[in-house]
């Protein structure tokens, strides 16, 4: 069960954040951060350790069919290699960052060889096509929300106190808009986007073939049966893990639209997850911001990416590091004998 | 001289940057910071080596009589001390991002006994009040700006291509918003902003003030003179050290307001010194956005941050290293053998 983020220490937060040598708020976005960590940690001296970034990839019943998607379903297993021989942005970025990178096999329609650098959760071969079927059986999501908690609660056991999470799945950002549209009640044209690079054409036809989604499944009943409907098993394993994360008291970097769905799935079950989240980045594809708008926060950075992977999470993290840093170590007005403001 | 920025190789490097492993575009605003560090570089493999940030301090005759700041002056040497001490938020994120830190005092207000840490370019104890005269003297204003030229050579010199400012000095913003009223032409109550906390009423009278200042100045008939008119001995190093850079076909990272209200001078004098600039973040301090406009660029971060220092650049150059780092480490479609877009 998800503790929701203690307010005990937010007045005492402020007060610190207030008396360093700077201009009140003029930290802007790292003080609501360097606040939140503290919250969220139970502490005046928050800090990150052994950051790490988790990729679940999948595949996606619907992609099969090239209906939704300009790459090729095969695309998912290719950068799944890519990934593990550390070519793709991820990789790059992680490296860059110091992050510690896992991979993991939610449901690729491939068999990979035993490679150490992968971690096998793989629920199937792909999910079902939900233009005729829910993606998955309610079986099957259990095995997924437990297979991304125990990723999770891995790394929590080596140490790692801030996670962020990345997808890769030909197919996913059709997943991510059947479920944003579900728990927002935004109309599916709202919230499908061009993915990895519809043409308009190609757009219309990914919306229409998700209106009839949504005509063969009418209202899923509860989170549980919306997720299974629609979901992928990588945004399943997310969802699993953010809940786990949270519940372990983890700093959670919330990366974009796939992530974001998985969240907003994770947050009809469990409503306290969303104070352990940090919002990375608001991403290009369409539906994203205002994803954003109904949780009602504003992410760290826009830069106009829509790569997934958890790229933006991974580029957010040392601003939350940064955030951390100087509430730990600025000097204060008194410490440093600076004169605050004299009116 | 500054060499405008050549576009010989943007075919090559858009071509490099459109082959890396993923959709398209879908870097967002890393692909045209890696594409302008190649054009920069004039290579496709364009590096960033002993990133740094100077901040240059200085001292505003307008600020002692109190009519523009709610700080009082003696803030600026009290803030030397704590950069002095590694106490303030440029500090730490330096300390966080691994980035050289260098504080030049270019005129302020106080007789620092020889600290090691602190480079000495003082001009003057502050500058004369604008209300009255010139800021400074064209005589002074030329030590400034090779002052600030000379700091950039000696980095540039020990290996360093990727610099940005930061700078101190209570009432800059007044200084900024007038350069900024008379190299952009938009009014100056659309200039001034509330710096580091002035209350509404206070604000009003930082606009009063800032209205008698243009009325005493007139329109400056050069660059140089409105720079001498207006400036702070900081915005003038500034402004010679942006220049500096550009010859020296550094990557330059342009802060906040203080230090586009320099680059706006510096354009004023040398139109190409744009193209070597990398914008790092639109600062919450009134005016900057229009500024940002007026150039035409879109910053990386927008933060809601409006402490100086060179803050913003700090944080935005783990950005930049990482869009150098996807241009040269990421796979190809070619080397990764994934499938492009099938239409």
């Amino acid at each position: 069960m998800i503790t929701p983020v203690s307010n005990v220490l937010r007045e005492a937060l402020q007060e610190k954040i207030d008396q360093k040598t700077k201009p009140p708020g003029s930290l802007g976005k790292l003080e609501q951060v360097a606040l939140q960590a503290g919250l969220i940690q139970e502490t005046l001296e928050p800090k990150i350790t052994n950051p790490a970034i988790i990729v679940f990839a999948g595949d996606h019943g619907i992609a099969a069919e090239g209906l939704v998607n300009p790459f090729p379903q095969a695309v998912t297993t290719q950068m799944v290699y890519n990934f593990l021989k550390g070519g793709a942005a991820i990789n790059v970025f992680c490296r860059q960052q110091q992050l510690a990178l896992r991979i993991v096999d939610a449901g690729v329609n491939h068999e990979f060889a035993g490679h150490p650098g992968l971690r096998d959760r793989k629920i199937a071969l792909g999910t079902k096509n939900y233009l005729h079927q829910p993606a998955m059986s309610l079986e099957q999501l259990q095995l997924a929300l437990d297979a991304g908690a125990a990723e999770v609660a891995a790394l929590h056991q080596e140490g790692c106190n801030t996670i962020g999470f990345g997808e890769m799945g030909i197919g996913n950002t059709s997943s991510a808009a059947l479920l944003m549209s579900h728990f927002t009640g935004i109309p599916i044209d709202n919230c499908a986007g061009i993915g990895t690079g519809t043409n308009p054409q190609q757009l219309a036809q990914k919306k229409a073939v998700l209106r009839q989604v949504q005509a063969k499944h009418g209202a899923p009943a509860s989170p549980m049966q919306a997720l299974a409907a629609f979901g992928g098993f990588e945004v399943a394993m997310i969802c699993g893990a953010i809940q786990k994360a949270a519940e372990l008291k983890m700093i959670i970097v919330i990366d974009g639209f796939i992530v974001s769905a998985a969240l907003l799935a994770a947050a009809a079950m469990q409503p306290a997850v969303t104070g352990y989240c940090v919002f990375a980045h608001c991403s290009n594809e369409n539906g994203h911001q205002a994803m954003l708008q109904q949780l009602k926060v504003a992410p760290l950075l826009q830069l106009d990416m829509r790569l997934g992977e958890g790229t933006g999470a991974a580029l957010a993290i040392p601003l939350i590091q940064n955030a951390v840093a100087f509430l730990n170590e600025m000097a204060s007005f008194n410490s440093a004998q600076v004169s605050n403001r004299t009116i």
